[in-house]
């Protein structure tokens, strides 16, 4: 028998290999979410390099395990996860996915406040490990989360990101994908505001090769509408809600959504994208509060801001959802 | 107002699409399984249509829908989801996925007839409808339930397939890639044999770059060795049992393993895989029973199977696995 | 020593292998536009089953060989080649770049009469050995050809369908990316009619997000647009005559266009994208010839034309281009 | 008309987007290998960031705005081109494929000083931009220039990297796949050496399933064998002449080959494969030269050496082959 081990007489080192890569990807949070994320950046290729962090360790071991029984099958994909955020030291992008659900007879502000105390913990955690990274913020209520991690972070506004109304806007795209008989992304249509009840439908926009649906059915999305466009924004809304009675949660849109963000972000491909960004300024919002608006994403984070013409109508529903962002954020102690 | 719907202002048709494509998948069980299955096949872009079918009919609806709010992410996928059997026409593969678990008290062969009574339900409705698919088995005991499979679906042997071995090489090879510090790709091992606690590791085939690992240490894998390699078979036939009792369950490694199976039928792609496949007449096994050996898959399913040379212990380990099998078999009605 | 061979010895047959997949697609015509179009489709993974043919023996098989020494890095493809149409059997879409350059002193008639013959030579093999194919023409001039193979082929005009201005979309929506400094899938912009010297930019189009560049700049693309948009048009009408000078001949991006129409065909996608059709009818243009309009694609090749609402001049220009190729037409012997 | 433009009114600037993503890749030559590496290395979306540089301007050019009019197909790459080497600063990998060839009456060192004094014009440029990069040397003779590039460069030898055997391997595996009637990637074999006339087939490591094709067939690849397999490793180093007599040079199986090489480094894979490396030391070799040899590859370029066992007649015919690397690098002024 060799005196040398099987990997010595196999192998010989020239250097020491590299732990983290330039694509390191960190998740926050390994619910059915979190784990629809990881799992949708690695079968699509966009990284090969997660980090999963979360606080129940079986769960995460467990999830840990699961991928790197499966990791000849993406692209030799590295999977780390601990408990520890020094796992995730020198990530280009963290997302966010941790959060906790409404209790019964909680109210909302004392939901977000015990969500904001997790960002507390979870948010420096990041930032010390990661500085250079962009925050990806998921959990629920996004917008009103993403400023609380901004507000935590210290990171300039350009760097922190919710994932807004990119999920309701691909939604939307489906249920028009739907009614006309083609596909998803070649029907064109957004959905900005809030990631929630209070989100927007941008029905002047709204159009197949250049041809805005408007042209053709000025009354579209509105009440006198007999075709029942408005039916699409209302089930983009209640869609949620929909799959969580169905199934229990929602996970494998999301997933592909913060996936879709992530290669925006690692392949600085200036694509643009229905994200949670600071208003503060556009479509005349006076409040610091973070709101969905199509907007431009590289490598360096957010680029550019898009300014879509907006109907007095919307833009009331815009400034109505900062305010009450505003107002919920004034009762959060951070 | 026009008097014409915006759809057919838009839109002049030429003729009607098609339903089914020439890519369609059915996946028959909405499990974590099942979905881990499906996500796969659509994130890795290997089919985008897709049927789904399960008894109950909620989380059905729900995966369905979930799905589908992602389809613009993945290749304007088509989701269609129903709990009859309509629905998956035209299959070119259909995966198992549906069972029952052990219940505490319950013996192995009553598991297994319930499971086979599962079966004698799925399986003449999709070959009903999808007379020219592949079915590819997944439901555990894998050996057991292919077998069943196989019989209850006339179907030539060559079309109906268990995922079998093809998740514990890829396990084995991630530990091996763990172990020698390069990727689980450049890591070459082959687990036969039965889905389970009695799978045989084919140490002499065990490489890197053509390099027998035996070669540079006689006694790998052996209760001699020095270094540890038997405890990597062990820890692969663990690998389900940790993760169940970590997680709950196992998914997206069994999810990706069944992705890449369908991606060498769907794309005739001839390689080889470590699938259940019936092995009567293959290294001295007497019994019509199904158990894992590398074979070649293409669009026709099986074309043919690759004979290792074993020792005579790892023979004895396959020709034991078989009796169980045809034991277990016997004691089943269809 | 064996009396079996190595092969014999190694594997065990349990069926023969299918030859043709279901994902066939034949090239004739191994030039620079052939390759690119092969080429991309097979390193993008729309198919890895592909049949060249072209009349030149060696070059052909010079072409085959070097894609089949790269197989293992493009799915296990299976390259074919022969100047024999019997290679072609079975495809699903036949692409057509064969064809002849103009020669000096020859008028551009005379250029269509010959490459209508070169038409009559292969067209009649392709239907002959692939009677349920979508035939894809990208030889040029691509409208007049398109419409001779129509002819020819005696096939539906839902399945001859011409590459037309979706390589000229491809290259607007390249400079609004320049000049906006966003990415090219984030501007939207539609090149339609001849694709050639007289295709039409539809400016009404043109938007970012669903914001209509015309609704901020009135005079974009006009002659008194200050900011220089027409431009853009010009330059992608001048776009394949500039390449053609600095390089000899275009290649790269017809070859991704060309695969972008293949995968909405062979994934049944439903996109939307500018191909040459049969026009005859569509904005009130009287003749049988074929131009580009957005239409959507399927596997049974196209299913629906999208009418764009056109200002008059847009219109008199499409008709204008129906004219002229109508005249073109009718000086050719079929 | 606004007073603003077009574009300042849509976009809102929140910062300046970054020129150079992390995943630059810079191609130096635009022949057609050169076009090959970057055509596959931006299909397969290795990186979508290139830079290319050649001395002669026109045909950069042609090239350049060829692959950007199709930059909407490939990820919404950045495609950038120059005859001055500041194009291509912060890339992470610069790949060598410029070289002239041999003329008529030239002697093989003649050829080889030409090339030099060519490495002597880029390598130094190179390394001024991208301090930081891994150098994948493509020109051939392709040992000769990976050494000669090393030495100029002034980097360590973990990142000048040659191309090698790695596209001869793949050579190797395609006619395996023919002969066994398999996938190529379902085909293990190495050719080590020389990338040329003195390559080494490694018999004893060709596998299937890892069974040794030599345990069926002692005689494997010897003269002896009545099977034929040494043709394989004729045809292998036949197959450039073959294809270059055919078509009048090779492009396809390099660009991918090379492609793959890049998805290693970018992607830290730890994969293995067969590219020329310092190989003094290893296999007893004495002189300071390149060969190919099997090879980890990661972000920081090599990490190790697979020292595969190899008969006395291989190793002898690796001596000789870095003898006359030798020999021809004395003759060399650098």
């Amino acid at each position: 028998m060799n005196k040398f081990s099987t990997k010595d007489t196999l192998l010989t080192s020239v250097q020491s290999p590299i732990e983290n890569s330039g694509n390191k990807v960190t998740v926050v949070g390994v619910g059915a979410v979190g784990m629809a994320c990881a799992f949708s950046i690695l079968t699509k290729g966009v990284s090969n390099d997660i980090a999963l962090v979360d606080c129940v360790a079986d769960k995460l071991q467990g999830e840990m395990l699961d991928l790197q029984h499966g990791s000849g099958f993406i692209e030799n994909a590295r999977i780390v996860a601990s408990t520890d955020y020094a796992v995730t030291a020198g990530s280009r992008i963290c997302i966010v996915t941790a959060g906790v659900r409404q209790r019964e007879g909680e109210s909302r502000l004392d939901l977000v406040q015990r969500n904001a105390d997790i960002m507390k913990q979870i948010i420096p955690q990041l930032v010390k490990y990661s500085p250079n990274a962009i925050l990806l913020i998921v959990s629920n209520p996004v917008d009103i989360l993403t400023h609380i991690a901004w507000k935590i972070s210290g990171l300039p506004k350009t760097r922190v990101i919710g994932s807004g109304t990119n999920l309701d806007s691909s939604r939307f795209r489906f249920l028009m994908s739907q009614k006309l008989g083609i596909a998803p992304t070649s029907c064109h249509g957004w959905i900005i505001g809030e990631h929630g009840d209070s989100s927007v439908a941008v029905w002047s926009g709204a159009n197949v090769a250049g041809v805005r649906l408007q042209a053709l059915n000025p009354s579209l999305g509105s009440k006198n509408d007999s075709e029942g466009w408005g039916e699409l924004h209302k089930k983009v809304v209640d869609g949620a809600y929909e799959v969580i009675k169905l199934k229990g949660y929602t996970s494998w849109a999301i997933g592909l959504s913060v996936s879709a963000l992530c290669k925006a972000i690692l392949k600085n491909t200036r694509t643009v994208h229905a994200v949670s960004v600071l208003v503060e300024g556009f479509h005349d919002v006076k409040e610091e509060v973070f709101l969905s608006l199509p907007a431009v994403l590289g490598e360096n984070g957010l680029t550019d801001v898009i300014i879509q013409p907006l109907e007095d109508s919307e833009k009331a529903k815009l400034q109505k959802s900062a305010q009450i962002m505003s107002e919920v954020l004034k009762g959060v102690k951070l």
